[in-house]
Parts: structure tokens; sequence; C-alpha cells
């Protein structure tokens, strides 16, 4: 099976996490936005899928994922599919949905992270929002940063007889996730997230055991990983930052 | 199998998704958060769940669902789990998915709603942030309203050959929360869902047909149907309403 993924071609974004799973899995898949539009890709390819009268389950957004004839969106949904047949996630019944459930949690996260530098909306640039997003980071970095960063620790901490991940025996594709947070966080938040992640040890260990994988490793290494920028979920202004 | 429904009880919120699902299908349930503390519930009960060392695989946050020993967070994931269980989803995998993949639009939308009045994060009144919600709503109300409403006519309209609902031949746990979606929308902004529902004829067809359900009828008669109220995700605020 050769997946097709669908997302802006220059931002890692929410299509990072399904990225991270191909990429760990080994799966062959073609990132279709990045392939240049006369060989069939880029931009218009995904726009085609999302207006096209003839998709028969169009997503509302990207991220999504072509596997066959099925066309799946929603980042959580999308791994939800991908974690039992790329083998990171439980096998078991519950354990798959509590892995999806803490999937969610991951997305409500990055949907707060992603308003500390829009809060009035998408439709406004950031410097049309500047004094709006700095009151927003301030609240975001003093309370909800570390109600989730302390969640997650909490649910490590639970898991830690089990396994290196969050859940089950295994790394799955929850880590994966949370391990990119981790990178995120750095990246956007360099002096409030190190004084956040001190608290937290076995997700910053979690983040290095991830990113050592060897195919993330290669990953990293390649083109195929686009650097983070401020075009992106995670952005670095210095006046946001604590 | 009785559920235990854990959510705050004042108001209809992301619990209230849970609950349609629960009483269209007739299934027994306890609604704990609104059970008198000394018999057992309250909110005291819902927060021992939540920060309790002993919870093996605790929520982050409100709605949950006890479901004999499975603890189960995230509304869409309440819902993926018992949309199965109460007939209340399609019965092949890709359908299950396309459902939940739906779900999570729906969740995406009511975060943008609450947005409107809380633009600045949750830990402001919101009369502490009422010029930045002036600006979120009205970039609400212009772009992104009409941007959910019309993906979400265009996908029943898509389904219309196969049945009344969204997706399928049968109503689905999706269709009874578009319905409620609809309702709120109503409460929150009557003048501007008027003017976009003009264009959804599909979806006020969906309303309409939702809760002329019998169970469902009979539910919002009840007390244990709660009404729309401004600490609720949907509120009526005459300033935001276009």
């Amino acid at each position: 099976m050769r997946y097709e993924l669908y997302y802006w071609p220059g931002i890692q974004g929410r299509g990072e996490y399904v990225r991270l799973a191909l990429e760990d899995a080994g799966a062959p898949y073609v990132d279709v936005a990045r392939v240049p539009e006369k060989e069939g890709g880029g931009v218009a390819a995904m726009t085609r899928l999302l207006d096209g009268a003839d998709t028969r389950r169009p997503p509302f957004a990207p991220p999504f994922l072509m596997a066959g004839r099925q066309l799946i969106g929603q980042t959580a949904n999308i791994l939800l599919f991908l974690g039992s047949r790329l083998d990171l996630a439980p096998r078991d019944a519950a354990g798959k949905l509590w892995a999806h459930q803490l999937q969610l949690t991951i997305a409500d996260f990055l949907t707060e992270v992603h308003d500390t530098h829009h809060p009035l909306g998408p439709h406004l640039y950031y410097e049309q929002q500047r004094p709006a997003a700095k009151r927003r980071a301030k609240a975001f970095l003093a309370q909800r940063l570390p109600k989730f960063l302390d969640y997650f620790e909490r649910v490590l901490r639970a898991n830690a007889a089990s396994g290196p991940g969050i859940v089950g025996a295994r790394i799955s594709y929850v880590d994966l996730s949370l391990a990119q947070v981790v990178a995120g966080l750095r990246y956007a938040f360099p002096s409030a997230s190190r004084a956040a992640l001190a608290n937290c040890p076995r997700q910053c260990a979690l983040h290095d055991e991830v990113f050592a994988r060897p195919r993330l490793k290669r990953y990293l290494k390649s083109e195929r990983r686009l650097p983070f920028n401020n075009d992106d979920l995670f952005r670095r202004y210095p006046e946001l930052d604590g």
C-alpha cells in the first residue's frame, strides 16, 4: 500500500504527526502537495480533492490521507486508522481507544498553541493582532501549558512499568506526536518551555528516545523534514515567550 | 450496561452530544455530577476520577464516560465508542471512521464557536474580553460559520440518496450532534444564524427530524435537558450577533 498524504507543502503543521508515523514505520508514501504540479502534485492536487464534486467523502481541511480508495481526514482520525496498520498502536480495542483519546488531547493542546499567535482568528495576520496575542500567550504559558504538560507527565509516569512510551508496551504514534510537541514548544517558546519542561523529565526523555529511532533520525536529516518556521503552528515570536 | 456520564452539572456543553446519543438509544445512564453529593454524585465525584491517583487512564477534562470498568474521555471518542454499541453508527469500518471524522469536524466547529466569546482564553470573564470577542465573532460569522455550514450541507446532500442523515442509511450520532449545533447556533446568534441557515435547508430539516424522534422529544421536555444559558459553549450576547 502506497499512501498519499495531502498537506500544505511549506510547513510541518498538523501533517507532521502523520508524516512521523509513516516515516517511523518505513511506510511508502507520497507527500502529494510537495510533488511538482506538472507531475500531478502541488496544492492544486489537494484542492481538487477538497473541493471536487466527485469526492465522495470530502475532508473539511488538510491533512488528509488517501489509502487505496479510502480518503481519511482529521489528523487524529488518520492516526487512528494508521496506528493499527503500521503497528504503532496497542492491539486491544480499549488500548486503541485510550491512545486515540490521548491523541485528541494533543490536538486540543495544539489548538491552544495556535491560538497564542492567532487569538482573533485566522483571517488576520499575527502583526494585526499582536496585543491580543500577548495577552493570550501569557495566560497560555502561565496556566494551560503546565496543565497539559503535567497531565502528559502523569500519564507517562503511570505507564512507566509497562513500556517506554505513554501507552502499552511499545512506542506508539502518540509518543511520536508528543515528542513532536516537545520539539515545537522548544522552538516556539525557548525560554518558557525550558522552565516548564524542567518538571517533565519523562517528556524530555521521550523526545530524545523518539528522535533517536533510526528511521526518524534519517528523516530529520532528510529534505522531507521541513524546518520549523513562522507560517506554522508553532511560531517563534520572542515577545510571546513569557 | 448502565453508563455513568460525568460532566459539569449546569450546562449542556460538550456533554450534551453524549446525552443525546444515550437518550435517543434509550440507554440507561446516570448523569453523575447532577446526582446530589450525599448520594455519591456532584462535581466532587467527577473531580475524584479526574485527579484520583488510582485512576488508571485519567481523562484530561469532562465529559467522560464510565462503561463497566472502562473510563473514556474526549467527546468524539466517547461517541466513537458508543456509536456501535447504541446502533447509532454505520456498521462497516470505513463508515465508522467517516462518521468519526465528521464528529471531529463538529468538535472543531464548536471550539471556534466557543472562541467567539473567549478569544483571549478561558482565564478571563467574557466581560473582560468583550472588544476582542466582538472582532473574533465578526470574522467567525462572516467567514467560518458559512464555511462549516456549507461543508455539512454539501455532505448531507451527497448522502441524500442513501438516508435521511449525514452518513449511511440511518440516523447516526453525528446527526444528533449536528441538530444540536443548529439549535445552539439559533440560541447564540438568532439573527446571523437565520441568515446563514437560509442556505442550509438540509440542516434545518435534519434538526427538525432529530428533535421529533420520540425519545428525544420526551428528553427535551424532561428536567434532564438543561436549558441553553450564558455559562455554556453557545452564549447569547446580542453585541456578538453580527
